[in-house]
């Protein structure tokens, strides 16, 4: 089969592999038919992943077939249509009875990073039964690949860890795929402002037709003052952190209210300096989260009763065969205006 | 009446001061006959708290007997006995309403900070039907003035926030008073384990007294291996960070387990690092606060019922004539071996 395989930092090419097999008793192999790229996959890449070897092909999101399963799996038959969940998930670890799924024993983020991935004809995926969703007939295959982490992402490490609420005004530090997503689902809680923050106005446009009611330029625009100005000084309730530098974390901690919640979303590879000086007094709450994906059959009924198209993610669609060509899209969006790229093995 | 006063950054003295006087209707006018000295007041003493000049009495802890009441105020008659929140309440702006009393838009810690305070024979409580708390008969005064801050401070700020639970285990980083406070309302709960740690071994023997389950010398011990050792790799559920300090809230980024909490009570002077690289996939949350004193009514019944004895925190007791020898037995607790000093005008 055709998978794309990580060669090493700044190393990919699609090659020739063998199709996966069942190994354990709970695997199920799965014919991608939707898959995508996510921003992490552009940093093992860029070689800041060491739990990811060269070799590994890489993904982590998609939907299939299921093609074959393994004698424990029980769920599931082959022809039936799943999503696949970036989280693998044993269920019956101590972690995964506590519904933290991220850090399963034998789990949690091993797609694409220390296991052979989506990006491919087929995949094996271990823990079949809790780490795949059944895909409603009529729905529509490639809207639900949003499904398998960045809607799930940006619902609960940023609208559910961040308490957004009816009233309450919410500020989202990055207005990439990932604070997007999380701007579509805070709505379901009906805040009463959700401002968007960016550097790049192509995607403060898009923020602004999803449903932003502000937006602001970090790169023109004192955040902090236009922020405390309107919200009568108090700053955001809820301050969702979706792009993973200490600049924009600390940024976070200048808009966030007395009383209010940081939700970090963003991938961080490097220390923050943290104000306590200031904010040990302020009655605040910072919250950090790996995604568990226990809001996936959630969403799922979302996506069924039309409160949520995820489809309005997707701005480019390749072929496996044009898979470089769909990293390049998508590693260049500045240029490209590329949200998710959809890919069709 | 004599009254201790801030004179600037590390002077003090007792002074001849006007009896102070009514001057909004919902003040009350308080015969103090127990107060205390915090560790705040130390930092004012050092100069650290600009918010209080030079001239102000200092103090925002004790009991006393109402004097006189403004006309607004209807729940308190010459002759009760009460108990001072160091935080004063107007119960009517925005965030009184939502029970966030320490920043009440008149209010929150003023008492020996912005507005005369308890060390002297007499104070004015501005708001004094939300910043009083009658003391039920017979009740030990002195064990009560405990309950005007370290004890809500340890229970809010500690235990509240960091969610201690039934068989969970705790460990809190720092022994002094606020820690112990921290120790003894965390066993309301019933943690599995409460380890505490400190630099002063004196500290540790009184907290193996208060019913902390292990002790942890941090000069002499590896704290973090330590803890992971007796938690299966893990960490501590909840983590209390009663010094404030940056070595000491980084040291709790180490103690903390995927899905912990770490509850800082502790006033900060500096930013400290926060460790995102390796915390943002560990499930965590970090909580600042203000104590805001609503629990008080709460521990005032435990104290009624025995199922908490804050006398157990007194170490030493002064005359307000005495009371610099107060503060120099306070200053140097790692000689005196002082937890809470009590001040008799």
């Amino acid at each position: 089969m055709k998978a794309l395989v990580y060669q090493g930092p700044g190393r990919k090419a699609l090659e020739q592999r063998p199709k996966p097999e069942i190994k354990d008793p709970g695997d199920a192999i799965v014919r991608i038919t939707k898959t995508t790229i996510c921003g992490t996959d552009l940093h093992i890449l860029k070689g800041d992943v060491p739990t990811c070897a060269p070799g590994r092909i890489l993904g982590h999101e998609g939907v299939g077939v299921i093609d074959a399963v393994g004698p424990g799996v029980t769920t599931f038959r082959p022809g039936d249509r799943v999503l696949i969940s970036c989280i693998t998930a044993c269920g019956t670890c101590d972690y995964c009875r506590r519904g933290m799924y991220s850090h399963c024993r034998t789990g949690g983020w091993i797609l694409g990073n220390t296991i052979d991935g989506t990006q491919a004809e087929y995949v094996r995926i271990p823990h079949a039964a809790t780490s795949l969703y059944p895909i409603p007939d009529g729905a529509d295959e490639e809207a639900l690949a949003m499904l398998s982490d960045i809607l799930p992402t940006g619902f609960e490490c940023g609208v559910l860890n961040g308490k957004v609420a009816p009233g309450a005004t919410v500020a989202i530090v990055g207005s990439g795929p990932i604070g997007l997503a999380a701007l579509l689902t805070a709505q379901f809680y009906s805040p009463a402002e959700i401002i968007m923050i960016d550097i790049d106005d192509n995607r403060l446009e898009v923020a602004r037709r999803f449903g932003a009611t502000r937006t602001l330029n970090s790169a023109q625009t004192n955040v902090p003052e236009a922020v405390k100005a309107w919200t009568g000084g108090m700053g955001a309730d809820t301050v969702i952190e979706a792009v993973g530098i200490p600049a924009t974390f600390e940024l976070c901690q200048d808009l966030v209210a007395p009383g209010g919640i940081i939700a970090n979303v963003g991938v961080h590879g490097h220390k923050a300096d943290l104000h306590l000086d200031r904010l040990w007094a302020q009655n605040i709450a910072i919250t950090t989260r790996l995604v568990d994906t226990v809001s996936t059959p959630m969403l799922l009924k979302t996506v069924q009763s039309r409160k949520l198209d995820p489809s309005v993610l997707i701005t480019h669609r390749f072929t496996l065969d044009g898979i470089l060509s769909a990293y390049d899209t998508f590693g260049h969006a500045a240029d490209s205006h590329a949200l998710k790229v959809v890919i069709s093995p």
